[in-house]
């Protein structure tokens, strides 16, 4: 059947996530590597869904361990050949292959001028992992669908696990993925049996605007790239924020925007970011633990609230997952098989 | 005549450009007081147009000064209240009106913590300039239309002239502004006469990819916005490598590509991903000073090279403007009025 895989790969996030935590004494290790350089600026890099990570990587080192974490820019060292100090930082290099050429290169460049490096990585045995000063595994079982599920969501943990060790909450934040593991186990059936209905109304979509602010900016990144890639629908992340300043004026009704919303300190804008578009007439889906602090949403997807505001994103991305698989199939469309797309991308 | 506040601004842009270079004793202070502290982690804050521009300014500060600059994330510190250690850190904070809440909010936090905090305001008796320890006025006068133009390219020209006194390069980079100034004048009636027989081919678009790599991506996201908010186009801005990632998927005959193509490092990258583009069937618009080298391109708008890579944007934004202008008004809507917009953002 068209999308088993990624279905299957969708219902497997639960066992990939304990699998992770079966590495945590690895995590640890990288973490007080990180401490006792005392890096402080940590440098992250990936394409696609592992640059989504980095996106929730710069609030779980700013939340869990107080320290500065920036999605670097992989053409400003690799390309330019800037001569940028990064002896004082660390690395963290995000790929499930590891074998994206330009991370490898800016991995092998910054260990050369003094960074510490980790490559966080589905494949310890990879090019990435030997050029880095630490591997942290994803262990996330191999991932055959070319859209990244489970391992995103173990990239999110292992971020989270590393930010917290270094801040002294590892046990805690451990802790809460456990539990987030069952949390999501839970999730699932009902999603998949309430996105069929919800994907038939948007079949003939072209388009969407996917909102997501602080914690959950990664989540409205993830969930755009997997309606792109699987759904063909022109979905563009935004900010809440964003959203006000500019995109709010090019919708309409026919331009749905889909809100994610959370119960932390992001909720506010989240809000208004939804009443501004629901005044300018597009059509709302709510998702995210806050789903049901949205007003006149048409659709609602919502998750339940997660042991701790910064492990969230692991539940909220999961409805994104299931609506791209079954809005791929409303749009005849086989989320397993993208057209022009390889599992490993070796294009610069 | 619809759209002619946005069009004299737009032409306005190459005396804008001389006059800001009258304030450089104000940004050699800046600098200076920046090397005094040796920083060399500049935390760059803005919405809008103003954080395309901080997109510029991490490579204008990576290659110009050998500095990090980063878009620092608002949310994490103003609305969440990280306790991340900012004391060494500078940061730029960029405003058009000066009076974005959150970004004075982030100011005043930070320069509280200790940061050194600049404002890149046109208005200099601004809210964010007092928040501020130093201020650098863009001098671009007045900007009524509520799409930015001459302040983003001011911005840009800002931070150039900020990074290179950093690093030692103010002078050249100077003359190098002031050539550029006198390469828009020439530059903007023959893009005018060009854009409208492109723009009536465009008329019944409603999404597009926008692709630029390195120093080119603050123009693919500032032509993107543009689009969005004059035109209702959704247009999506990537760099050249996100595109193989995934969005490429999504492409087909009727979700034209633009791709800003300039003649430096990143130029590989970006034919690159023209040619898949094209390989996926999609229409190609071509601009930057590297246009010509774009094969099979349907429309072209070539900009010429600048004195020096680093100042090749403030170039080859200026199509992207006056294409957004034509296209308005092929579409029949008054790009002086975008649909739910304000010229200054008070909402959160």
């Amino acid at each position: 059947m068209a999308g088993e895989t990624l279905r299957s790969e969708i219902r497997e996030q639960p066992e990939a996530l304990l699998r992770l935590l079966e590495h945590r004494a690895e995590l640890e290790g990288v973490a007080r590597a990180l401490r006792k350089r005392d890096a402080r600026v940590v440098r992250m890099v990936g394409h696609g869904s592992s640059d989504n990570a980095a996106s929730y990587g710069v609030y779980a080192f700013g939340l869990l361990a107080g320290w500065t974490a920036l999605r670097d820019s992989i053409s400003l060292s690799v390309y330019y050949g800037a001569e940028i100090d990064v002896a004082g930082s660390a690395v963290v290099a995000l790929s499930q292959s590891g074998r994206t050429p330009d991370v490898v290169a800016y991995v092998e460049r910054a260990r050369r001028r003094g960074a510490f490096t980790v490559a966080v990585t589905n494949d310890p045995g990879s090019e990435l992992a030997r050029a880095a000063d630490a591997v942290l595994p994803l262990a996330a079982g191999p991932e055959r669908s070319i859209a990244a599920t489970k391992t995103y969501t173990n990239q999110l943990a292992a971020l989270a696990l590393l930010a917290a060790s270094v801040g002294g909450r590892d046990r805690e934040v451990g802790e809460g993925l456990r539990a987030v593991s069952a949390q999501m186990a839970e999730l699932i059936d009902p999603v998949e049996r309430a996105v069929p209905a919800v994907a038939v109304a948007f079949a003939f979509v072209g388009r969407m605007f996917v909102v997501g602010r602080g914690l959950e900016l990664a989540t409205a990144r993830e969930v755009a790239l997997k309606l792109i890639e699987t759904c063909r629908v022109a979905a563009e992340p935004l900010t809440a924020t964003d959203l006000a300043h500019g995109p709010v004026a090019a919708l309409d009704p026919l331009f749905p925007v889909w809100v994610i919303a959370s119960h932390d300190e992001s909720l506010p804008a989240a809000l208004e970011a939804a009443a501004r578009a629901r005044e300018a007439g597009a059509a709302l889906i709510a998702s995210g633990n806050a789903a049901d602090a949205i007003e006149g949403a048409a659709y609602r997807l919502p998750t339940p609230v997660a042991p701790d505001r910064v492990l969230a994103p692991l539940l909220s991305v999961v409805p994104g997952q299931l609506f791209a698989w079954a809005l791929a199939q409303a749009k005849g469309l086989d989320p397993d098989r993208p057209a022009g797309l390889a599992k490993v991308t070796l294009a610069p």
